[in-house]
């Protein structure tokens, strides 16, 4: 059964809150998902995992122990597993996210940026 | 180990080939490709994996035997595994794919279209 074609932006015109992914395609039990975020996530490393971040629209800051990476449209970074990372973004910024399909997007510290649901648009 | 971030742009004005694919990222065990098409391909399948491909820049066509999908830039399309397809795009169009570590580009169809080898920029 073949789906249909995902417009990012047509998706991205879909929800306005930040730090909040929603799940656009599956590709084997991968996860796509785009997100909105703007000011500071928390600290959070994914154990078992790299994680993805492609910015489809203006620009972020991963922030790593002992250093940082900026990222503008156009630029994407893999998150080694188990690396501790703080994205960050001054303005609102959309960026594309591909982990494996259960990955939390907090890590191991569940607080009030815990997504706990997978959330299709 | 921290990596450098990865601009596509960049990446794309290293090489100009057709259909053959460069690695740009890896990710757990899947790869992040980009290249450059501009013609048609072979009708192939991959009888393991889905494949997602993202249009960057131009537009393509993913024809599959009943049906076709076109791909505009900021689209993306996840082709089933086991899924018969045939890449098409008029003029040329950068795209990039992902898909795990050693998918063979033709499928089972080897020839003069098979890139048996990564090659990474």
């Amino acid at each position: 059964m073949l789906s249909n074609k995902i417009n990012l932006e047509q998706k991205y015109s879909k929800f306005n809150k930040h730090w909040s992914p929603r799940i656009i395609a599956e590709m084997n039990n991968y996860q796509f998902k785009l997100a909105k975020i703007k000011g500071e996530f928390i600290w959070h490393d994914h154990k078992d995992t790299d994680e993805t971040f492609i910015v489809i629209e203006g620009e972020m800051t991963l922030k790593f122990r002992k250093s940082e990476v900026k990222l503008s449209k156009g630029e994407m970074y893999v998150v080694p597993k188990g690396v501790e990372h703080k994205p960050c973004s001054k303005n609102e910024c959309k960026i594309l996210v591909i982990e494996p399909r259960g990955v939390i997007n907090t890590g191991d510290i569940i607080g009030e940026l815990t997504i706990n649901e997978d959330v299709w648009i």
